[in-house]
């Protein structure tokens, strides 16, 4: 069946039928080099939304405005900055958020209510309104306008992150695109970043929603840079049924694939968002297979992945074992020593919890790549998960340690 | 009543009655400046013993002997090593850690049965026993040696870290001493970290075990570096009763304030834990309070002490406090925004969820301190708790990317 999915060369979240998108610079962003810091997000068909939401109990007025837009009725537009966050500021950050939605709809001809909305960036700092509502003014829209809007969602990330695929459902092409930015404040308990999915594909909306709770559970909820996670984080996708089919829902043709196409667009991002981690140089892939349970599998994935012991290591492309195994034990998940086997990018370097001998100087090799990959074989049950990390390096602490200065 | 407990300059884990110790370099410690590796600690008298052990599920062998010999009887002795954790070795490092115990207890004139045995270091190595048996031999115990035992346990540590007090039990003068080591893999989930701590006082076993596990919560368990937690972790408490008071136990006299002088000791040691954690150039204390319950104070103030952003910006001298609300927020204690208060370092930036105006540069200049205290008032209720950390550096970065190298 993966078979029928194709990644879409250059593909964005405009790539699907009718999306169009546009991004300025309104002046909110002052430290990074991208300078687009507004986008504006068109479906020219009403769509059917679901998003999933931080679950940080502080979190910003926009994602509650976003909420109740997507709970209430269809969508047909998005608005996002970045540079500030609209958090922690009152009650003027619902009347911000809102007025976000009522100038977004002006610019789109649509109502405010069809509108999400999101902000990324500094806490604690109102939004000036009054760039906003001179930029989204300007704001042009344009049938190739995703890859401007995913610069204009970045903060510290060092590149857009964007990917679409396509497939067939029942003799119609269909296609789902998306973009995403994360690069600090990235830990999986809900999505941590921002991310937009468009599919001009029809879905019943009750599915859309379980599906990408699914989806986002093994994606964005797999990925991880420092264990911190945002007051500002939306996934949202909407559908805007232009593919023609007939509508997909549970154990409807083209459920299995729609799910799957989700499942890879959005685990292409999330790897993407994890490989762009503040001051990342490497990609760390964690994937644990015989956990007791899918929940431990989880749960030693995301432990691993997120051990600055283990980033530390994997930044000296130093096969320090030790401290994978040191994070699986107080991941929580069920361990049993005498059983773990490790392999490091395909070599086994532990088995049945003994260290084998290898060859330090090609394992050390092997860790300077682009990717570093730890396996490990719990050989307790079928529990399978993969979790996506980066390493810490010196970099990142700069970025952290000067970021509103 | 905390005036009757009083810290004894120099004071450290022979400061107790009948106490010695010593310590020799074995060969075992390749990367540390301080070159003693090797220690014992023995009581002239037998010891009512208790202690609190790793929770992580792979654990090294000697956290099992002592766990076993600590709940058989009354102890007389202890050896640690630096260098080699003497973990994921398999059934060898079990028969070492008992090789150890036999080794101690000759050298010492008492039962194997009757020695605590700790390791530290790195894992996956098994212990180099001709090295043990050679360094044991030689080690003089002397009544000022609980500093070189103290640097003997050191594996990153910059310096040892070393506490006395003393006080009154209904007429006899009683003190407590300890030693500790830890620098990363700190983080609480028990106690993360090797100390040992000694009285002359007599106490009754249970009340011992009791005691140890109620103040390693508010101590060792409230002190954070970086979010990993060891394979290794022992604290033991050895009371010797040559002080000649009635045993202490649950009720009696001298039970509230050898708590609270076991206390002051274990906190003392904690915090120098986190003030010398890897790369570290500033202690943070955490101080939540008014939270719903002392379970969310306690989450809460861990947390925040934990968040690798707020650390970036502590080593920064930023008061970028939206990070310390993301981190408060994402703890899992119960929060409401509109009714949060936040300190630094006695300065109020944040009141009932919103900044408040503050001269940034005067905050600044508070931060470049030795210590930076986050107070956060919850006004939810009336659970307080306090944590401690450090700040992430560069330095944490390098030392641990290139640890094994």
């Amino acid at each position: 069946m993966a078979g029928a999915i194709e990644f879409v060369d250059g593909g964005t979240v405009t790539t699907p039928r009718g999306f169009s998108a546009g991004a300025t610079f309104a002046g909110l962003k002052t430290f990074a080099e991208d300078k687009l810091d507004l986008g504006l997000i068109l479906s020219e068909a009403p769509c059917t939304a679901a998003g999933v939401y931080t679950t940080n109990a502080i979190r910003s007025a926009c994602v509650t405005v976003t909420q109740e837009h997507v709970n209430q009725g269809q969508m047909r537009g998005l608005v996002v900055n970045a540079g500030i966050a609209n958090t922690c500021v009152g009650d003027q950050g619902y009347k911000d958020a809102q007025e976000m939605a009522v100038l977004a709809g002006k610019r789109l001809g649509v109502q405010p209510n069809e509108i999400v909305v999101c902000s990324t960036g500094v806490i604690g700092v109102e939004l000036p309104m009054a760039l906003i509502r001179n930029g989204i003014e300007v704001i042009e829209l344009a049938a190739d306008g995703g890859s401007a809007l995913a610069r204009a969602m970045m903060t510290t990330d060092t590149r857009p992150k964007e990917v679409a695929v396509t497939f067939e459902v029942d003799g119609h092409q269909a296609s789902i695109g998306g973009v995403a930015k994360g690069s600090g404040m990235i830990h999986p308990n809900m999505a941590t970043m921002l991310s937009f999915v468009t599919t001009d594909l029809e879905v019943e909306k009750e599915f859309l929603q379980q599906t990408l709770r699914e989806v986002a559970d093994i994606s964005y909820n797999m990925c991880t840079i420092d264990g911190d996670s945002s007051t500002n984080d939306i996934v949202v996708v909407l559908a805007n049924g232009l593919a023609g089919n007939d509508p997909v829902s549970a154990g409807s043709p083209g459920a299995d694939i729609f799910k799957e196409a989700l499942m890879e667009a959005c685990i292409h991002l999330s790897r993407e968002i994890a490989r762009d981690g503040e001051g990342a140089t490497r990609l760390i892939i964690v994937e644990v297979a015989g956990a007791a349970s899918i929940q431990d599998a989880r749960i030693a994935a995301r432990t691993v992945a997120s051990s600055n012991l283990v980033k530390s290591a994997v930044y000296g492309a130093d096969p320090n074992w030790g401290r994978v195994l040191m994070a699986l034990g107080r991941s929580g998940a069920r361990v049993e020593e005498s059983k773990v086997d490790l392999f490091v990018n395909g070599v086994c370097i532990m088995q049945s919890g003994l260290p084998i001998p290898f060859h330090r100087d090609a394992v050390v090799a092997l860790m300077r790549g682009a990717e570093v990959t730890f396996r490990l074989q719990l050989n307790l049950g079928e529990g399978e998960a993969t979790a996506w990390g980066c390493d810490l390096t010196e970099e990142y602490v700069i970025i952290n340690s000067a970021y509103t200065t």
